[in-house]
């Protein structure tokens, strides 16, 4: 058994008992009932993935996958693929978005280089798991071979499980690689069925003629290597990208090990499509943590049945948008926890009328 | 000259050369330019509010201001008035929702006691500024003298000058007061002119004949005073409440000592209103936390153009949105102030197409 088939074989339902158990105690709290909205929900759906029916989340990760992409050579981006391993180096460096945002709240950035296009420094802060140097071109070849695919996946799902048995009990996902847009709108296009302009955006700040040179790319290849849409493994390995992958299986790590997982933008999406594609039983472990400007990540909730926690005009992928969602899973937690209970404080309840 | 004429005189135009050195700066770091939406547009106000380039907050305080409502008595409310004073004691245990999220986000909770119709035990944490034991029933009579719409204000504005000495720079406003939003939907409606069926929702949750006795209650009162929108302390006096005029000085405060401050819900909404209506140069230093689930939240966002960070669902009042804000007022701060920029880093910037 492989450790892809493994994992997701582990991937159970829900704990019903530990969220009942947690819905029943935001009806204690002194607030009128639902009054705190999504926080509520939050917390009741930490409970059932956790199993705990007061979870307390202190420690929280990010995973930032680093990859290129050889479709980047088509001039589908703004910027140039000399800047992955650049950003790499500023994540390393603490300077990136990510890093600011992650101190702010408290969580520990990991960074992986899953197939960077250049030769990076030993750093220990760098975890080195290149598949290799950037994908193909998937313009004219398939990204990946369907073993890279699957090794992809399975570098994230240990990554995952590295973090948890290091301590991490909240997980968020994060991305960085020049072309990476292009790749996830293949990805949503192939398995959500839209049209790809319908869900093909500017990325990281095309122009009109790039934005038409991107579509009719995408939409080339999708025409070359028809990949299956009920099949992960195919979608990703015609159309997507190895951090793509990597970000999938992080996904299915935390599902199976009943660590709710916080999703980030539209990379992100894309590859929680992947993940729930391979195993539809990982869709109930996933908070969507924003809505991201670019296109077509709207489709990434239809199809996966999310709705994202917040709308901050947010592009920028790394996982920015995520380690703010993780702040407010901990603050859904710590209200489930540490408010006091009618009865505790002696607080009357609701009128009769 | 009075603390309120003296402070709304004291409240300045933002600094654009601050802002505009926040701008500038945005632009060269890593990240494509606008790529962090909202949090990259909400550090450049908070730069024109305090003067500086690259504000740090470090120092986040909510006021919650609590007082009772003499219009409870109509059966406005699905909770009787003693939960005021209870809460209030919930408040200084440390068990209510504003406790929890203000501990989570690293902000002091200041609870001021402007008018509670109850004896409140001393206790170290908690600020004595009470008016009177509750507003009057302002169906019958206006809720408050003008003398004492402007004590009120002049509260708050004391309670934001003393936050601010003793240092803090980051304000938020909070609430408590059973049967404060009929007071908050008459404002909202004296001032936005709206109809109030419009501005009146289910508070902490009456029932459907609840609701229409809460919307005829006020429509009565409304034609009773008839409140002149343009005079703050008229609306304040006919029909508000001790906290909203509270809470409308903590506004005005905090301007005025070019704070930035963060406006909870819905009553906070209403003090804005106030505030704003007192001196419309106070806008500019607001910052608008979250849509509430409350009907006639957006009348006030429409009135004082501001767009709330996020929506969440929430209608619990007490600050508990607001201090969610103030954590993202920090992260954009943060963003401006430790990001590398793209020559600290070595990053390239966009090819030229």
């Amino acid at each position: 058994m492989s450790l892809l088939t493994d994992t997701i074989a582990r991937i159970g339902p829900l704990d019903d008992a530990a969220a009942a158990a947690a819905q029943a105690r935001q009806d204690t709290l002194t607030k009128p009932q639902g009054a705190l909205g999504r926080l509520e929900t939050l917390s009741i759906q930490m409970a059932g993935i956790t199993g705990q029916p007061r979870p307390r989340l202190t420690n929280p990760a990010v995973v930032v996958m680093a990859a290129d992409h050889g479709v980047a050579r088509r001039g589908v981006s703004a910027y140039p693929s000399e800047v992955t391993p650049q950003m790499v180096l500023n994540f390393l460096n603490g300077g990136a978005a990510i890093n600011v945002l992650a101190r702010h709240v408290g969580a520990r950035v990991i960074v992986v280089d899953i197939g960077v296009a250049a030769h990076l420094p030993a750093h220990p802060e760098l975890i080195d798991r290149k598949i290799g140097m950037g994908t193909a071109d998937f313009s004219v070849e398939p990204a990946m071979s369907r073993v890279q695919a699957q090794q992809a996946v399975e570098i994230g799902i240990a990554c995952a499980n590295d973090a948890i048995d290091a301590g991490a009990d909240l997980l968020a996902t994060g991305d960085m690689g020049i072309g990476n847009t292009t790749a996830s709108s293949a990805v949503v296009a192939a398995i959500t069925g839209r049209p790809v302009a319908e869900v093909t955006g500017r990325g990281t700040g095309i122009d009109d003629a790039g934005l038409a040179r991107k579509i009719a790319v995408i939409e080339q290849a999708l025409a070359l290597h028809r990949p299956d849409p009920r099949d992960g493994l195919d979608v990703l390995a015609k159309v997507g990208g190895f951090e793509i992958g990597g970000l999938a299986g992080v996904i299915l790590g935390a599902a199976a090990r009943r660590v709710p997982v916080v999703i980030d933008g539209f990379i992100s999406g894309a590859a929680a499509l992947i993940a729930c594609t391979l195993a539809p039983s990982a869709q109930p472990y996933l908070i969507a943590a924003h809505r991201s400007v670019e296109r077509g990540h709207d489709a990434v909730f239809a199809h996966l049945d999310l709705t994202p926690l917040v709308d901050l005009g947010m592009r920028l992928g790394e996982g920015t948008g995520a380690v703010l969602g993780m702040s407010l899973c901990q603050a859904a937690c710590k209200i489930l926890d540490e408010m006091a209970t009618f009865g505790e404080a002696g607080v009357s309840g609701k009128v009769e009328n």
